[in-house]
């Protein structure tokens, strides 16, 4: 077999604003590779079938000697996200032609993960009957474990009490609005645009507004206080929850999209309600709680979202060539739903 | 006997900055009171020797109707602070002449506190030989409290770890200083003055600076990373310890000095590390821990603070037509020491 083109969107440069396709990366396709003959080395060989792009992958786009919770992108590299792939060749005993494998990829039509990485390698899953597998990027993957980790470990949340999630219609947040509602809360949720609110009100959200065209603040005021905040977005929203919640709130710091893009920091007049509220604010990633977790959730999740109990929504991107351009819409905020890059068809 | 002067210290206006004596609070001598024949009904009538001076009084100088965690002063009636008086008269069982109490008290040299009141009613106990009684507001009363039931539940301290500890030198700072250097913790601690720092130090800080004339910044880079941040101050301060908090870092959220007398707000730019290194803020309030640790308290703190192997300094103020000086100077951070106010000797 003759050698092939392996597209690849590789970084170019540390943007200072959002990230643009084409400047902070660009799309290549000068490298071929030979799928019977490339040297595995006792690895394994895996063709693409979807890529997530996720807000964090801002936090990547930085110098490589900053250190934060996930690994930085380098420049004249490809970059990489979560993924599912199907397995085409293998040296390593975990792994055979046919598998399906979820974890962190390389953008590029085929690649060669290290599956001895811990935390950040592959691993083998078997897609639930009725659930496409672009779903273990979302849902049933990462932000659904974001969702269904944090709200178990943190929310100690009790029915009839008020919950509000910002980035309500966002993979993490579309699932706590349902887990939230399944523990008999009252849910407020915020969300960029009309279509994103009549989403977050499909998936059960009791109160939904769209943040751009209504304050925030005055929502809050009329439909709390607030037992519990999901905080997907940070800054002025993060001070305004603040301003409303009941004595004893919980906050789980999830992410912070809104100072993802800026260095300019963020007025807060009420960070002293903290303490006169007794808050606690959980700051959490997945990592963490996997352990505890995992288990339950790949016993209960898949098979809720198979079957239409919970709901999902992804917004697809076809071709890895477009890749930076999903990466930007997330940062901006114009999908709807769970981002996916299909690379290609098994 | 003849009526006597009842000197009372009134609350005349809410203030916009900083508190000020004759304008936000006037020491009125109109009042007389007869100590034999003034009517009881059914309660108790205290000579005041000891008031206290404390943060978050500023907190009380609101609107009457606005909801906080103290109760608002009143135009026109005394303020008050928790305080240390001696019983004169009493129609109530649980008090007799000759009572040390301890509890909330109005301004006034006189006073008939209501015993019935939770939380914020009086409470007869014995002062533990060689502890002066005004250790009662202090070391051995609220903010002794505040330490040591916020370090117990929240600090989760382990020998080695590095705990930074803003308002050093008041009466919360300095003894949590020597809980966590019992707990075997480095301790970085800053105060306003180059006084305060040297008491920080004799307390056994390893690292205290005046965050007047050195950065906070600057010292944390070198300092850090804190496992623990308690924070008494909140604003930049607390930017400052989010930027060099380690992974899993607990921040104990005790008060906000340097927002209380300012409606600007404060910007933070590093709210977003809240999640990335999992920090947990915990907001807290004596009241709420009291069930829990109270006891253990009053068993082991006095003890040490009457044989020196806890130290703790006041600031004393002498006359109760005082008071209004020595609230503002609370707030402005002139105090060294926890600033008591003496009424009276017995």
């Amino acid at each position: 077999m003759a050698p092939i083109t392996n597209g690849r969107t590789l970084f170019n440069e540390i943007p200072t604003g959002f990230p643009e396709p084409g400047k902070t990366t660009v799309y290549d396709t000068s490298k071929t590779i030979d799928l019977e003959s490339v040297p595995l080395n006792g690895g394994v060989l895996v063709k693409t079938l979807v890529l997530s792009a996720d807000p964090y992958m801002r936090v990547q786009m930085r110098q490589a000697d900053i250190e934060s919770y996930m690994p930085p992108f380098i420049v004249g590299q490809p970059i990489f996200s979560l993924g599912v792939g199907k397995v085409i060749r293998s040296e390593n005993n975990g792994f055979k032609p046919g598998d399906y494998v979820y974890g962190l990829l390389d953008h590029a039509e085929y690649s060669m993960p290290n599956p001895d990485v811990p935390v950040f390698g592959i691993t083998v899953f078997t897609p639930e009957p009725g659930l496409r597998y672009s779903a273990y990027v979302g849902a049933a993957g990462m932000p659904g474990q974001t969702s269904y980790y944090g709200w178990k470990e943190y929310a100690n949340a009790k029915p009839g009490e008020t919950v509000f999630v910002s980035g309500g219609a966002g993979p993490v947040g579309s699932l706590v609005i349902q887990l939230a509602k399944q523990d008999g809360l009252k849910v407020i949720t915020s969300a960029g645009s009309d279509e994103k609110v009549q989403f977050c009100k499909d998936v059960g959200a009791d109160v939904a507004f769209n943040y751009k065209t209504a304050s925030t603040l005055d929502v809050l005021r009329k439909e709390g206080p607030l037992h519990v905040y999901w905080d997907n977005v940070g800054g002025t929203t993060l001070d305004a929850a603040i301003e409303n919640a009941a004595n004893h709130a919980r906050f789980l710091e999830c992410g912070a999209i809104s100072q993802y893009n800026s260095k300019d920091g963020v007025n807060m007049k009420n960070l002293d309600q903290i303490y006169a509220r007794r808050i606690i604010l959980y700051g959490f990633l997945i990592s963490d709680l996997a352990p505890k977790w995992q288990e339950e959730f790949y016993k209960v999740i898949p098979k809720k979202l198979a079957s239409g109990e919970l709901k999902f929504r992804e917004d697809v991107t076809q071709g890895l060539e477009n890749s930076g351009q999903a990466i930007r819409d997330v940062q901006i905020g114009t999908n709807t739903g769970k981002k996916v890059i299909v690379v290609a068809q098994e």
